[in-house]
């Protein structure tokens, strides 16, 4: 890290910041330019509070030269990390094809689901048994119900399973499913990461709508810095001006979080775009642009054609992408 | 709310629709126009998912006439709610001013800050005993033993306190507490709401980076809908762009939500700034927008000189601070 | 256009808005339910000031069922545009590769980067002349001996040549250019595109920075309003709040644009990243996502291996790009 | 301006890049640090490209340790600029009031509305001649005509006249007008401003809807630069997430602009807010924060009393927001 003086700092000023700054445990080395000094700190400067240091009356700037993640960096971590999922591989080179409804909503219907998406190729099952809702009014998922119904539908396809967590009173519940998810809404809820830290499952942590990348490595450091390595992180869109799309998908996320980074990157083009039409395009170019896998929103309810508008898609439209995205991955590699 | 159909959609489709929305509990009013037909949807609309109504094929566009919030709604509850915290009254034509360090360090700094800030005109003291940070090397708050400090700074100055929550586990903590703070970024921690909506204490609610004001009426909706109705809504500042601010304080959210709401409104321009130098100017602008009152950061720390440049003002800075803001909240009653 | 009334609108009220906007030569289908009046308008609502019209004290809402933009609008004209360069065809399943160099530097250079990109499946030269910079003591651009250098390598290798245009009073100077350019900063600059709107050139378009995509479909509609119905829609990159990248690539913008208009739409992957290794990645996935075409910044100046970091990429990372472009364009087609 | 170079830079790289660096005309001082090698360029930064050298394999980072402008930088000026237009000083703690409707319509209007604006207390008329519209269907304006009109309210009032310019070919028609605005949407169209340095005229400068305060000093720069010193910062509102008003205002622009540069800062609640329930509080907000004047719209047609809900108030709502904030004044001074 380096701190650049103001013009005008007094020798008894410097001397008191680093006096400050050895404090914590800190080398400082002292360069002084015709204009400015500056400080080059030296050691775990992991725990500075940037702003503070930036905000101090004698202090221009503060500038970061390594990043503040160690774990999920790929400089202490060359190797892309390959995390085993049953027979499914993530990262490093494989791609995973996450599919499912939003919610789950039947027996009958989590089952009709999981049968076709893994005809289409899907290798996880991703279903919501609680969901985050803007609305205390709106429906909130089937909760303990829809987990047990997850595994049923595990039971008989085969296919792992990855549902949100939004609590960590309700860890017991998951038990059994293979990889836990982190909402875009609760990626900086910093005590639920540190408790996931702590057990030894994979957790899928989606980008929050107004989060930046080095806040994503961030959190997925809390996760990691209490023991579990396993991490996944997964780009779903962020908020920004434009209205023509639910949210803006920054594809441009995966090759940034590629190079800062060991961890696989998925891609979520449903929740990014809110519109069916856009998912199977969007999905292509998450894979052209290296993407590790997709999570795709797949729904089937014979009784209810009008659904099919939404964000998810038919199974048919779903084995269309699949079919495409597999000869887009085959170009690139 | 109305549901705009595509010119071109079959009366079959119109059928289909309507009857959807009748198993809904809804009344459908159809007009046909030229171009378009229009449903009026009457009822509760409140549980109807806008998404995924818009997002049908025969659908052009929706839209809702009412709010999707009822309790926190002002149309429904038009006088401003009071809230009070002993002696203390916020809203309705009260003025609050909450001051306090950001975090509780020692027994010694709390004390003596709550009596400067006190001497000074604040009537509620502020301090974090459990801190949500970016990164988890950072120090994350006295926790536990910071509430106890608090306490005692309530009992040496009489002063309320407020302090922020992270996670419903450590709910036993604040029995004592006065105001719980629920922070930026888990604003849309639903669990989190829910629960504190069974009890019967203040909540400050602050606005996330992104989220619109709708969505902060939602979130107060949350915990107003499990009885508790003592929210008091907090503007800090928004994710934009601009980098010379840490944040873009929105003080137009004001008046909006004054208008939408009878909740109190207060603003905390330190967080939006993270600047000492502009705290001042943006609290009497907040002031002169109609806030209902300030949270403003506060640290005394003659050891170390160092922290006065931060974001936080020191009490002689809080002093001035102080009576600009009665004077300009004068000019406008 | 849809205009839902508020409750409690009283007749006289109603009629008072009826009889104003039929002033404007619109019919007015009213529609009485039981919460709100909804009044639809027929005719050429383009003209109607929608914010005014919603800033009405009686007025709720107003909605567009039809889009505000007509020549742009694939409603109207279903077919894809096809706009011929010279050999060149650019829309309509065609897809071109335009790249050069940000800015013309000398003959020797402009004239060796065209050759290579040439040879590598380049089959437009791009090149600044006259260059928009945030300094005004930044180089601007060689200026009109910067298109006498793009004429002489076109001529050299038979590209036709696009170049940005600042100000009108220059368009002489472009006289032979076969495409102009209109920059970001300019994109609502109606009196320029109003002008451009004269000509019988091809226009490339891009998106501003802060622009949503019916604005650009309106600034599109500036230059065809005028005769000029040849324009090249590109999407540039937005402004979001993530600093890890120069902007935020909307690559949604393709199929949304594709979806609403029958223009053809090019992607610039260069500005958008601002790094040349994010350069290749985002080519390919806006060739996946659908994208017409691309525009490359490619550089060559052996006397300084130091601007190989930049954004532009050297000739043979552009001709790495240029075949893996091509085999993702196979893989959806 | 310092640029951190990677740990493992070679000297060889090392030496080509000082090479280049003073090839630019600067002087370079090197400091090696444990991990980074540090550059201190000496001299005249403004013209070196940050982006070009931040994106260089061998450079960690690069920092501005000064300011990219220097005419419009309070450290070289540390004197409010005041610009006087007749008798009305703008600056140096003088606090302008500009009033008028968005678009002249006619003599009697123009006529009637100043009057009016300056019973209450304006010193400054202001309205549309040449107006910037996103649809070209939408009126465009009186042009010349509304020209003449302001210019009749001139000599009836006395009141000096702000319009915006969209062309610079439009110029002579400027010559009696007081004050040149330059809208949001030309803030960065460099050749306009360009020539209005070259006249001896005041220029409102408007932030763009989507440009940091520096880009707006920077262009406040290309005016300077070419001589004319008599620019007025203008904040607007800026683009953001929310929808709950047209932009949002940032008023800490106003201290953040007023520490940066010794230029004029006045604010514009009409067109940040869109609606006229917001103005009143905004303008207040405004005053309160520092800034050295308002610019609000204000319209007077009692044959339409359906445009009193737009953004624009009325007379008697701008006399009671003129006095408010008079008051509001008094209370920070």
């Amino acid at each position: 890290m380096i701190a650049v003086l103001k013009h005008g700092t007094t020798p008894e000023q410097t001397d008191h910041l680093i006096a400050w700054l050895k404090r914590m445990n800190l080398d400082v080395h002292i360069s002084h330019g015709a204009e400015v000094t500056i400080l080059g700190l030296i050691g775990d400067t992991s725990r500075v509070d940037m702003e503070l240091l930036g905000s101090l009356e004698i202090v221009e700037a503060v500038k970061r030269v390594s990043e503040p993640f160690k774990q999920a960096n790929r400089k202490f971590h060359p190797d892309d990390t390959v995390i085993e999922v049953g027979d499914v591989k993530i990262g490093g080179g494989n791609f995973v094809m996450m599919a499912g409804p939003c919610s789950v909503e039947s027996e009958e219907q989590i089952i009709e689901i999981a049968k076709a998406v893994k005809a289409s190729g899907a290798n996880i099952l991703r279903g919501g048994a609680f969901k985050p809702r803007t609305s205390p009014y709106a429906f909130q998922g089937m909760q303990g119900k829809g987990i047990e119904l997850l595994l049923k539908a595990k039971a008989e396809t085969g296919l792992p399973i990855v549902t949100e967590i939004m609590n960590i009173s309700t860890l017991d519940l998951f038990a059994d499913i293979d990889i836990i998810q982190v909402g875009a809404r609760n990626m900086q809820n910093f005590d639920l990461l540190k408790e996931l830290g702590k057990i030894n499952k994979p957790i899928l942590l989606k980008r929050g709508l107004a989060n930046t990348l080095q806040e994503l490595l961030m959190s997925a450091e809390y996760i990691m810095s209490e023991g579990n390595e396993n991490v996944i992180l997964c780009e779903r869109g962020i908020r920004t001006f434009e209205t023509a799309t639910r949210n803006t998908l920054d594809l441009s996320a995966v090759s940034v979080l590629h190079d800062l980074s060991h961890l696989p990157v998925i891609v979520d083009p449903s929740h990014a775009t809110g519109k069916a039409k856009l998912v199977p395009p969007m999905a292509a170019a998450a894979t052209a642009a290296g993407a590790d896998g997709l999570i795709i929103e797949v729904h089937n309810n014979p009784a209810c054609a009008l659904c099919d508008g939404a964000q998810s898609l038919t199974p048919a439209q779903f084995d269309e992408l699949s079919k495409r995205v597999a000869k887009v991955r085959e170009a690139i590699v």
